[in-house]
């Protein structure tokens, strides 16, 4: 391991499945469920190009980053959060094929190459700036990283749609209370919905996460609902699937 | 019971948990767990108007009776299924509130009035005519009911939007690949989709099984993806879910 600083307020946690140590803060965003649930979802290139948009700490690429050897490329628009993201590129001994990009997602062509892409992952912020989700109280890191005041789907479609080449794929990870219009808008830009999966927080409730995976120039139809992912038994612990997923197989 | 009289071929089947009793025939079409699923789907209006649009031989709406006081309108095209429908719902003694409509479903509206539906349920024919599934070797009865010969989602959706009230619902069950199309269509009739529900085969197999609750004239966003419904365990016996829906609680 490398000798990386770390700030004060920082620690390194580690998932076991993934064999990736990440740097993470109680003063920012830290991943969550849902950027491990992204990480594992799509179909990984074995080389060529990844660009993980809205990668914040640089969760989702890291985690992907042991099961390819494709190039992988963390944009994220708060400076702390890339710096972030950079020392754990480090401290994983992964400065050969990962690199962030420390800048506004609409500037990403500014740094990439058109139609340069293989798959794109998106963990955006979930809450329209006029929603109900209040913000008051939120620090500025968590009020970008949750919502859509510097980004919003528009964009992230319109730039990946450019950044893709034809049959790569989007993966994104959302709220299924924007389902439909998450689905118009890729199609808007020609990105395909062709993999869908929902995710329970028990097997009795609700879908509370989206996973869903679109191919650039795919074909209408056909779409595919994956076996439904649930995170926790009745009593509260993690079921056999999410054990794995976090702790590897067992 | 009345006096009902059986053609040759047909038997009477019974679900347990709903209590009605069923002509079927291996001639035509019979009810599948498609229709049982469909009954329990939505919300009943506890008065008012429920329309069967594709209703076969009466299954969802006979189902659906037990748990409703609203009059319920069988349509259906083909005579011979129309027929078993009627004797049906006078098997079922159900003949004040229950009754069949033999004719195109283009022509609902020569027969109930516009905006009168509480609620529509639809298990329509589920391939294109264009389909790769063939029906070559399938006899008349089965080829209309499962292929988009006489109708289709543009115009069960038209005519739907024509029958219902403001705030009515339509319950569709469909396969979810044509998911996107169907919510297309939806749309395009003022019908917004706010409850889904997708069914497995088992808990580890994509889903085989869409079933979709709309209002006509909803607000757009916040649509709900209710728990996933798991038909088999991994032996090949049914769910516990399943059991109950089929043979009530135990």
């Amino acid at each position: 391991m490398e000798n990386i600083e770390l700030n004060m307020d920082e620690r390194i946690d580690e998932i076991a499945s993934s064999g990736v140590k990440i740097i993470q803060s109680r003063e920012v965003f830290s991943f969550s469920i849902d950027a491990i649930l992204l990480a594992r979802f799509p179909r990984l290139p074995k080389r060529g190009k990844i660009v993980d948009l809205c990668a914040g700490n640089g969760a989702v690429g890291l985690f992907a980053s042991s099961k390819t050897n494709a190039q992988i490329i963390e944009l994220e628009i708060q400076e702390r959060l890339a710096d972030m993201a950079t020392r754990s590129i480090e401290l994983n001994g992964l400065t050969d094929r990962m690199s962030v990009i420390n800048d506004n997602l609409n500037r990403a062509l500014d740094h990439l190459h058109t139609s340069s892409a293989d798959l794109i992952f998106c963990n955006p912020p979930y809450f329209k700036v006029d929603s109900d989700e209040s913000h008051l109280n939120e620090s500025k890191h968590y009020t970008l990283a949750r919502h859509e005041l510097t980004t919003n789907l528009d964009e992230i479609f319109s730039v990946s749609k450019k950044l893709l080449k034809t049959n790569g794929h989007i993966a994104m990870v959302h709220r299924p209370e924007r389902f439909l219009e998450i689905v118009d808008k890729m199609r808007a830009n020609n990105l395909q919905p062709k993999w869908i999966q929902f995710v329970y927080p028990k097997a009795n409730q609700p879908a509370n996460i989206l996973l869903i995976d679109a191919i650039k120039d795919g074909k209408e139809g056909g779409e595919i609902f994956l076996p439904p992912l649930i995170v926790h038994n009745d009593d509260g612990t993690y079921t056999d699937e999410i054990d794995e997923i976090y702790y590897g197989k067992h």
